[in-house]
């Protein structure tokens, strides 16, 4: 292909995926008095508050000195509040720490937490009422992104300070890691074998500074890294207390033929499988100019890469393969360990699904990504989610298509712009929990009656957690029998079910000359609106923020009398969404100040009153 | 610096490059009966119609198989025509020809032509009435850029075909490139040594597809090549008739730091020095995001870079110096020759001025650049104006400033939405030519009375083309003696001008509940505008596209009777745009259509008429 081919071919293809129609929500609620909220008082607000998950199942917010249990309070109405699990006082304990590590616990204690006093840290799982048991102490580094699993706290360090990686600490084999790169961990996952222990793996997400001085190359390089579970750290020689399993590969989002990467990993979904089959995990990606793109990646692919790829360093004089798990990693061959300390990475890059295209391309400024799994039940396909924060405090609710994501919502639940500082998902409840620095906010993913009263209305929403229920005549939650068409929107399938009533036009006497404004309110930014008068345009709004659109009749003349009706077209759909019929009235009314004019009014009025 | 420190500097510098804010203009232009415009027929249209100048100043219009002059028909008034000057006539000719070459000709011919008939090509010098001249048809490739200076005419190839480059057509010496690179040519100019002819130069602008297979590189790389114009080309045994000058760098624009970089180069404008110093090239560039930027370069910085760099390939063995330009090149050592034939680059970049930041970032789809260099006489220093051409028609004025740049105004020339596929500056003039495939359309840069009849307005606007005269009250084109500040736009100028007079509120009479709208005009898009009641605000309006501030009043009750301002801030320069009273009267005007209200309604208009 010629240079010019090139050109155009890139031209288009981000025209097309950036542009503006298909990016923006089909529906906005910023209302934000339609969310359930709770606060935390001003001077306890902090930026290292966040919302993780107990083992109880149960959602917590915690972080800096404090940590709180979410609930419900019955009175007055039922609202969400916090109780408090950790309350430091700087006045009363001298000794307040700051919170390092939050994991959901077991045996009856819901959480597992870390606290930093000064250089000392000491780990615990707590009961909701503050209880602790089985604190330890030993060797305890890093923090969030963590993973406590088996006897077994897994953390990671980013930037300054101590080396980056992933720590191990305990009781009998704390290790740490060997190289010297400056990354940042994004999410550290286990991915367990059943009926081989020893084939237990972490996979850690991660960007790395790029050291290659070449002007070309990228700063950043996503990547993911693979290490044995039981791993139990080189010889005295080499790698001792250091991981001699660890390799890593990059992560590919982009486009390949155009050598356009995005390669600022930002965070990391996991969403596991329905049939015990392939997890997927979503990437939430940005490149230097601050475009965000999903790729999503199957764990299968990733484990692939580390055991079929080559290794960037020649592996020629190795007897053993590089990052095999064996039951003790200190007993391997003196030649391997050195090898691994130099940090082999995999030639082949681990690539995204679908034909290596991102999932999403957009110019939001997304922060956090969350991915539910929504109906699939009863032999029937189910649909993916994308729950995507953005700046100033507003989400968006995408749905996964095999072509071009939709953005079924945008939801604005915090009453004042502010940064979303974590987000977390309720699968089990269908709840979304979103936080600020001193605010959780719940979005009910559910709240399907949002969408308006008619079939129609909840069919084109192609929202999966929403269906019309055809006996109530609302728009709810789905349950078998609810109609919805995520694939399509098509409201085809409201076919029996009755439509919305167009109604009387409203009419309205507008006396002459006077000035006069017809509104229609906008409900969904899909649908192109638009005046007519008697049939004929004369008005069009397509791709505006507005909430309504408002038809201005500057002064009115016999001309302007007639039928108003405002009409909405989204996809094949049509409605008459407002509805008038102007007639003039004549004489001295809506007048404006000419001194004749209101001597006339004045006399008219005293005469007649 | 830590990475996470990397990770904020990157996303608030380009949240602050890329503010809407700055990147919208202040001004718009959209009435397209403004501007003077010619149109072909229809049935001539063709996308390969370019504007250019001949050598008589005039402005030609070309491409394909027609050619146009500019003029002005009196009658009825002055209007824009086009007159032609090679006009095919299918039918009638067989042999009717593609333009390949428009250049400015001389010694009365002001053009110069070149034309494909199939594989022939012939160049004429040409007279508007059509005559032509001195015509030849040897070894013709290439076609625009190119250049034509002495008995020698410059053309480049860009594309399938013919071998990517430079070509020379001259009667002794024609010259090819020796490369093989995918090449696409955006501009040719020559730099002449007055004192010494041998040492007269080309320089070329292009981009280069890479061949750069890891995956981290760009695909594109922007450059610019220095050649020889003594060039005679090589020996018989080494690039015989091919150049043995060409040296070529990178042109840097973006980054570095960050190693975000403007890879592929859109269009050239060149603005010469005032003082025959130090001309300079404006470089318009796009990456893969489609994102724009504009860096600005040294004839000198660029030379040196040629004179000083080291050369990718390692020169030890050479005794010359490669890319000098010497009397007879065919003479050159075989080592050399061989050297010349890999095509060496240099190793340093040529960096643009300012610092090594692009003047100018944004979303806009930019695609031509013109600059010209406004005031600066009498001593005062003048002020560097782009213009840009949009998609869509639009065209961006804007000022060169130390920090960021100023978007004056943008104009929208043409009637309906079109592709500007060529843009000339008549610098003399100072009217800017934009063309689409059958249109021509003339921007009048000095229509300074459109930005306001008060001196803040025109002190506002920026524009160094224009200033307020305050003998005649008007904003008119600059001269000595007129107020303009165009570094600070600051308003104090015009202490001495009488200020807008607000005048006297328009009172308004406005039935009981009906619905009445207040509507403020938009004049500035920097400015913010809002709507006070009683000095308190109602309604304001920051970042909109909208031409009008419309205040509603959905049913007019005593509480909305009082004073209303609709006030305009920009910088520290504040006005009130309108000014109502509005006065409520009670009764059964504005009645909605209730039928009761009706019945008295009909009762109360038979009784008085």
């Amino acid at each position: 292909m010629g240079y010019i081919g090139f050109l155009m071919v890139s031209l288009v293809g981000i025209a097309c995926s950036l542009g503006h129609g298909s990016h923006k929500a089909r529906f906005k609620l910023e209302n934000a008095l339609a969310f359930q909220r709770s606060s935390l008082h001003r001077q306890n607000a902090s930026r290292n508050m966040k919302l993780f998950e107990g083992a109880n199942g149960e959602m917590y917010f915690g972080g800096g000195q404090h940590l709180f249990r979410l609930s419900f309070q019955a009175k007055p109405t039922q609202s969400l509040a916090m109780e408090p699990v950790m309350f430091c006082i700087q006045e009363a304990v001298s000794n307040c720490g700051n919170i390092t590590v939050t994991q959901p616990g077991r045996d009856g204690y819901p959480l597992y937490v870390c606290t930093a006093y000064g250089d000392h840290t000491s780990c615990c799982f707590r009961a909701a009422n503050g209880s602790s048991a089985d604190c330890r102490s030993d060797f305890i580094r890093g923090g969030e992104p963590a993973l406590l699993t088996g006897d077994a706290l897994y953390t990671t360090h980013s930037g300054l300070g101590y080396r980056d990686g992933v720590y191990r600490t305990s009781k009998n084999t704390p290790l740490m890691p060997s190289s010297q790169a400056d990354q940042r961990y994004v999410k550290i996952i286990e991915r367990r074998k059943e009926e081989n222990p020893l084939q237990d793996k972490l996979y850690a997400f991660y960007t790395e500074k790029s050291n290659d001085q070449s002007p070309d190359s990228d700063l950043f390089t996503p990547r993911v890294s693979q290490i044995c579970k039981a791993d139990l750290g080189g010889s005295k020689d080499t790698l001792q207390f250091q991981w001699t399993s660890q390799l890593s590969s990059r992560l590919s989002c982009g486009d390949p033929s155009r050598k356009l990467y995005y390669t600022v990993l930002l965070d990391v979904a996991v969403l596991p499988s329905e049939d015990g089959g392939d997890d997927r995990v979503y990437g939430l990606f940005k490149n230097g100019w601050e475009i965000r793109a999903v790729c999503v990646y199957t764990m299968r692919d990733i484990s692939q890469v580390f055991s079929t790829s080559a290794f960037s360093i020649p592996t020629n004089s190795l007897k053993e393969q590089p990052g095999q798990c064996v039951q003790d990693s200190r007993k391997l061959s003196p030649d391997l360990l050195k090898y691994m300390k130099n940090s082999p990475e995999m030639v082949d890059w681990v690539r995204p699904i679908g034909n290596n295209n991102p999932l999403l391309v957009s110019h939001h400024h997304y922060s956090h990504i969350q991915v539910d799994r929504v109906g699939g039940t009863q032999g029937q396909e189910g649909h993916n989610v994308l729950l995507l924060s953005m700046v100033r405090g507003a989400v968006h609710k995408v749905l996964e298509t095999s072509s071009e994501p939709f953005i079924i919502a945008e939801y604005h639940p915090f009453k004042l712009e502010t940064h979303i500082l974590s987000m977390l998902l309720h699968s089990s409840e269908k709840k979304l929990y979103v936080s600020s620095s001193d605010e959780v906010v719940q979005i009910d993913l559910r709240n399907c009656s949002v969408y308006g009263n008619q079939c129609a209305d909840c069919v084109l929403a192609r929202d999966p957690y929403c269906g019309w229920n055809s006996g109530r005549k609302t728009c709810a939650p789905y349950s078998e029998g609810t109609i919805q068409d995520i694939e399509d929107g098509n409201v085809q399938k409201c076919a029996a079910e009755s439509g919305p009533d167009k109604g009387a036009a409203e009419t309205v006497l507008i006396p002459e000359s006077s000035r006069h404004y017809l509104s229609c309110p906008i409900h969904t930014h899909h649908a192109t609106y638009r005046w007519l008068k008697d049939g004929e345009e004369r008005q069009s709004l397509e791709d505006q923020k507005q909430e309504q659109l408002v038809l201005l009749i500057e002064g009115m003349g016999s001309a302007d009398e007639g039928g108003y009706e405002c009409e909405a077209q989204e996809r094949d759909y049509q409605r008459t969404v407002a509805h008038y019929q102007l007639r003039m009235t004549s004489g001295a009314m809506g007048l404006k100040s000419s001194p004749l004019a209101l001597a006339l009014l004045a006399f008219l009025f005293s005469a007649l009153w």
